[in-house]
């Protein structure tokens, strides 16, 4: 049953979603006309309610997924098909120890920390105050169990635990002045993942890397929509050309 | 320090790497010469050996990409740019209860196994004994803490739960004669996805989950590499032009 | 020296582009100002005008591509990347016979009519006048060399050279309903080429040529744009993902 | 009729293609079995003989597309997909006069040659005379009408007409070196393509061609094959991740 304080993600009859955190006596307002929240508390996830105007809303539970979609950002956010190929390629696990360099609006930190469980540990680094209180109100919504520590600082003159992480992730604008402390910071044999915006700061980046990590690999993931509707299957005729680079390698000693 | 009975992966200076269960005594053979697993015991993750004629390999500690990479498979597999994508669009974490209808050579399971923790459980269902047999040998390695129970059955004739699983996932041949029975075994709000091998597929599952499934969508996921080499850089020339199409939704009541 | 009645291309400083006919005394209003037409005639292609607000803007000599991305369009076109390999597929060269179903709003029309010399022919039909007229317009703004038929006819119901054509395409609803009849019209070893947009289409398709025709390929064109910013080239966020099937093949007996 | 002196293609019922002159006399062996040229000779395109063995082979009459992939080559080649991309950009028709830097093996030239009339010219130049050679006799395969000069020189140091050319190719190591010379080249409003292999020479070549050129356009063309199989569509499994970066600009004055 839902309750309120509780997010809930409404998906309208024309497709549309909203994510919405339930307090009574309060209404939201739709395209397709207004939802009290009183009467979404008490149902049960996957069940619909009406709007004034009598259109059909859904109440569901949110998931990983919606919760990035429905980040508030102040910055570029990570996508799902990039978090997904990220926590696979770096192996995030409910006990990881993770760094991250750049939270952020924090769209991969709540990725991360949703794998995560009591045993995991994030310690993320944003330099703007307002990307990272940001983050911490997205990243909060999912109730983390995991210890999340945000850090309101300059990573470059932070001071990281040494061989540590099981993970980091590099998301600030040049990644290669810090990549001497992250390999410090991980443990022997763990997993690096860097985004890069162009080519060029691929170029730039690689001699810093090179001698340090072992089975480095540059991709992009690219994601195509198909429209399913019955006799009719085809690609949507838009789609996402290019997000960003990751790069990822794995301590060597 | 590397101890008997773990599994490395080994990198050679060529870059090719192999996946190793260390025994006592055994040597393994590799194209640069061989490597005496003694050698290895009692280094350090992130630490080299010297095969026999006096070539670099690389010890490192395998993570979930690299077991899914080097699986031992008598089917098509689930590829790590598939597994995030449907770990994140499924919304996987540590105590998922997670249904899987053909296990097939358990690339997914090790995926999804890799991401819970001791409160997880899978229900993994596979019709032929040999791909089962050889699933559970596969998703052993990684020594999961979840509930894993492999299920030598058609899921056709098994009784599932009800109402019981916050994700499910499909990969047998005839995907729609499965989903309402996945439909009532999911929670309401319970995420499903679907994986097809052809257009044709896709065309014929949809009146199947139309009306049970809401947030529907169909997706291809693309990976691209790209060569790393300094003032040279460009995509791969070959590619992976396509493994299959994940179908998701979410069930509503 | 450009002279009146001329169609021009119009590149402002900003970017953006317009296919203009001089015309004396006439002006031309952009976001940038007005540009008159009478400082454009009697200047050389490649020179540069400016608007009454003093920005510049370049006159240049249209061609192809920006004949065909400037068309007046009623309905879906076929784009350059599509143009481009239907044309290297098909092998048109000056003198080729073309039997075109379908001319739509004349992109692809214009296209081929641009290879074409004096010995060329295209018989093109299409059952709405109203498409028919606008093709008609839009292929005559190249000056087409070549002897142009434009029918105004149901290519179903319309009788056309038998062994004729070196080349034909159809771009209509229903293509399988025409195949046999482009079959005959077209020599022997002949080249067709069918545009489908749904894989249902081309699902449906194949039992209609598979017998009549060899070398059968479907294929799907993609262009990805590069945003050309010295240090920070990458790809454009936004690409177009789909735009149609083409299926080709050659005539057999 | 198909007679002696003539290039064919073969096509065996098992999809093998191979492009043949038929010589009198002479016997073709394919892993089909052995086919005569005898039973080629009076045949009609479109056609089909058999092998010593019984098995069917289908002779028909090449087109661009057969000769492009079918070209002797000593070097990488361009594509029929980046051809006819090349074609519509640069708005090739029967009398362009086309100047051509880095011939290798010819197949541009075979593309270009194929869509001039006896008005057209194209003079290419290519330092190494092997290439050039090679590049000849496969240009000459189809018995090109217009021009075509193949200078066998250092293009650093030849000398080029003046305002003469309506567009340009350039496909060397260097292509920056010669861009002032093709600039003086062509035409006011006369079209350039250049060809790069990587994004570092994307990148260096841009303040070369920024004044110089307005509508600059920098693409990837992709091609992905579909497996035509009745019920059973999908896309291939494997595909071509990149071939190279095509930049293409319009000359201002």
């Amino acid at each position: 049953m839902i309750q309120e304080g509780e997010y809930v993600i409404l998906i309208g009859e024309n497709g549309k979603k909203w994510l919405v955190k339930i307090r009574r006596d309060q209404v939201f307002s739709t395209d397709l006309g207004n939802v009290k929240h009183n009467d979404i508390i008490g149902k049960e996830y996957g069940d619909k309610v009406y709007t004034n105007t009598g259109r059909v809303v859904w109440v569901l539970k949110p998931s990983l997924y919606d919760y990035i979609m429905k980040i508030k950002r102040k910055t570029q956010i990570i996508y799902p098909k990039d978090i997904g190929y990220i926590i696979v390629r770096l192996g995030i696990k409910p006990d990881s120890k993770i760094l991250e360099i750049g939270t952020g609006s924090g769209a991969l930190t709540t990725g991360l920390a949703w794998i995560l469980s009591e045993n995991g540990v994030i310690d993320t680094y944003e330099r703007r105050s307002e990307f990272l209180e940001l983050a911490k109100e997205n990243v909060l919504k999912i109730r983390p169990k995991a210890e999340i520590n945000f850090y309101n600082e300059d990573a470059l003159y932070a001071i990281f635990k040494e061989n540590y992480y099981d993970a980091s992730f590099i998301d600030i604008d040049s990644p290669w002045s810090i990549v001497d402390k992250v390999y410090n910071a991980l443990k022997p044999s763990g997993r690096i993942g860097i985004l890069l915006p162009t080519y060029n700061q691929v170029d730039k980046l690689i001699p810093y890397i090179k001698d340090k990590f072992i089975d480095i690999e540059g991709v992009e993931v690219f994601l195509r929509d198909l429209r399913l509707k019955k006799g009719m299957i085809r690609p949507e005729f838009r789609m996402i050309g290019f997000t960003s680079i990751l790069v990822t390698g794995i301590k060597i000693l």
